[in-house]
């Protein structure tokens, strides 16, 4: 794995990003924003799954307003989402955002932009250049032609003309996004990035899909990326209960060991070895945990032949014999359980050992 | 994208593995081998799915006679796959296997290892040497300690040299795995292990867990390797139906321009702005497509701002307005449809597109 990129830091509210901040996850609601009740309890279930930042969409002043409110009642930094009308931008941060994204180069203008980067200064508030290749500027387009994986270049330079914009205001509280909905136009993209700012970068696929599909393309892309040290941020994004993005996106730090939040579930696929009804418990135990934060490392095995051995990095773990289950501890086999009694049993030990871990 | 490592090319029947064959996506049975019926119809599915080469376990000599009956009944080449007992190992390969997957050093020796390779050669089967973290040879992990992603050589060591066992019986029709459930130890073996010896690599990480985090898991560390154009074959292991496998297996291809199979789902996370019920719509969508070979781009978004803008990539897609939705191909819209009636007119667009494309 490379060593992490180095890049300026910036504070989303009381959130570092980039330096040596841990690389925060994001989600983003898809409730109405101007609805506060609702787009407040999408963000208590959030908050609670681990989001760190919450971005909600400003189509008008009425969702800028609605900030103030949503912000009284949650405790993670609130971004705001922008899109063409400067006005809503500066309402936002007048209304609280800890941060807001935008396209510097669509607000209409060099004075329009220089009141959001004025507001930006007042209220501390730092930009995300949120660059997408569906919607860039068409001469870019024209000059280097639709961004692909071999050549990502309208991307890149979109961003940098972007960034440029914000510089020539003396403004560089700056994050910068470059997504696309193909993954490895994404990797190329922040890829040639990364070398040229050292603003931290906030990753993500666009448009990625539904749970599975949007679940492998953001791990390919943000895998290959973070693996090479790249990005600060993140937001997986699928079509779905925005809980799932989070939940990805623990899964994605734990499987590059840059970060741990809850247990993780070795469990095995089953074969014709496996005399138990695996699956049945692999599923249980898997809704047990997801609401734990305390890390550790729990099997589910579908045979003692290998089981035990194979997940001996478990701090716990049931494998399936004939109508039995066997209990085990760091590889070593310590409870002989009946198949009724196992999940019921197995569940107890480990909540002791959770409570143990404290 | 690094270009693709040069091996040695192997056939697994008529699948050819390594040199410039497709990577190819296999699968594992989690039936009773000795159940002809239901592992038939499990490969049957798995053979619908795009499933291109399948495993089953052989724990007994039953399970080896059971092979010839499954044979007769499936079209992709089938692997057994043996532990400790090099009996079954024959026994699999006489009733027809086209592979077997060992450790050829926990066979009982080398003669019983000779007789296997003998049979081997009889029968014109290549062999998987099968590396496990969990079950490495005890010398190694005292000698390079319990493999991670620092120090994965105990797992490098000990393919070489089950590999060097097999040449030393003049036998050199070989594919290597090696599998952790930590999927950067599997990433640092495969890394390793890739500059030291021509044979084509089958990839995977081992018990990786559920949907999910499995898919996560697997994603990362085989995204990395492909990326860096090390892996001619894998698995993606699940605690799930083993369809869901080869559906991740490839959206893992598509992701990584590797391989096309089916259409592409582009959908949108929604946000603020949607107007429309885009789960729903998305979720149909997904499903409909699940069964298509023909590759196709299909986008479902939120808002007709960006929509079709932002997807305009997609061969077909639709966005959401007001209680209406919008039909657009490559970007350019043609159709206004009320919001009842857009799933059905959609997917009859849809499907006559398919058609068109053959």
């Amino acid at each position: 794995m490379t060593a992490r990129r180095k890049t300026k830091q910036i504070m989303v509210g009381d959130v570092a990003i980039g330096g040596d901040a841990p690389i925060a996850v994001q989600s983003m609601t898809n409730t109405d924003t101007r609805n506060v009740e609702s787009t407040v309890a999408q963000i208590e279930r959030l908050q609670k799954s681990g989001c760190e930042i919450i971005r909600v969409a400003v189509p008008d002043i009425d969702a800028a307003i609605a900030i103030r409110k949503i912000r009284d009642q949650i405790y993670i930094p609130l971004i705001a989402d922008i899109h063409f009308d400067y006005r809503l931008a500066i309402a936002s941060m007048e209304n609280g955002a800890q941060a807001i994204r935008i396209n510097p180069g669509n607000l209409g203008g060099k004075e329009k932009l220089a009141k959001v980067v004025a507001a930006a200064k007042q209220h501390r508030v730092p930009i995300r250049v949120g660059v997408n290749s569906g919607s860039l500027e068409k001469d870019l387009v024209k000059k280097y032609g639709h961004p692909t994986a071999e050549k990502p270049d309208a991307m890149v330079e979109s961003a940098l003309r972007n960034v440029a914009l914000l510089e020539d205001l003396d403004f560089y509280e700056t994050k910068i996004s470059l997504k696309s909905s193909d993954s490895m136009t994404t990797v190329s993209a922040y890829r040639e990035l990364a070398g040229k700012c050292d603003y931290p970068l906030h990753l993500g696929v666009t448009e990625a899909g539904g749970l599975i599909a949007g679940t492998v393309k953001s791990s390919v892309a943000l895998g290959i990326l973070l693996y090479e040290g790249i990005g600060d941020t993140f937001r997986i994004s699928l079509t779905r209960d925005p809980v799932e993005e989070i939940r990805v996106g623990y899964e994605l730090l734990r499987s590059l060991n840059i970060r741990q939040r809850g247990p993780e579930l070795i469990s095995c696929p089953t074969c014709g070895r496996c005399e138990i009804n695996l699956f049945g418990i692999a599923e249980k135990v898997e809704q047990y945990i997801q609401d734990m934060e305390t890390p550790l490392k729990v099997a589910v095995m579908g045979c003692v032949v290998n089981g035990p051995g194979e997940a001996r990095e478990a701090d716990i773990g049931v494998a399936g014999g004939k109508g039995v289950g066997i209990l085990f501890k760091k590889g070593k086999m310590y409870k002989k359980v009946d198949e009724k009694e196992l999940l019921s049993v197995f569940l107890k030990e480990l909540e002791e050992m959770v409570e143990k871990k404290g």
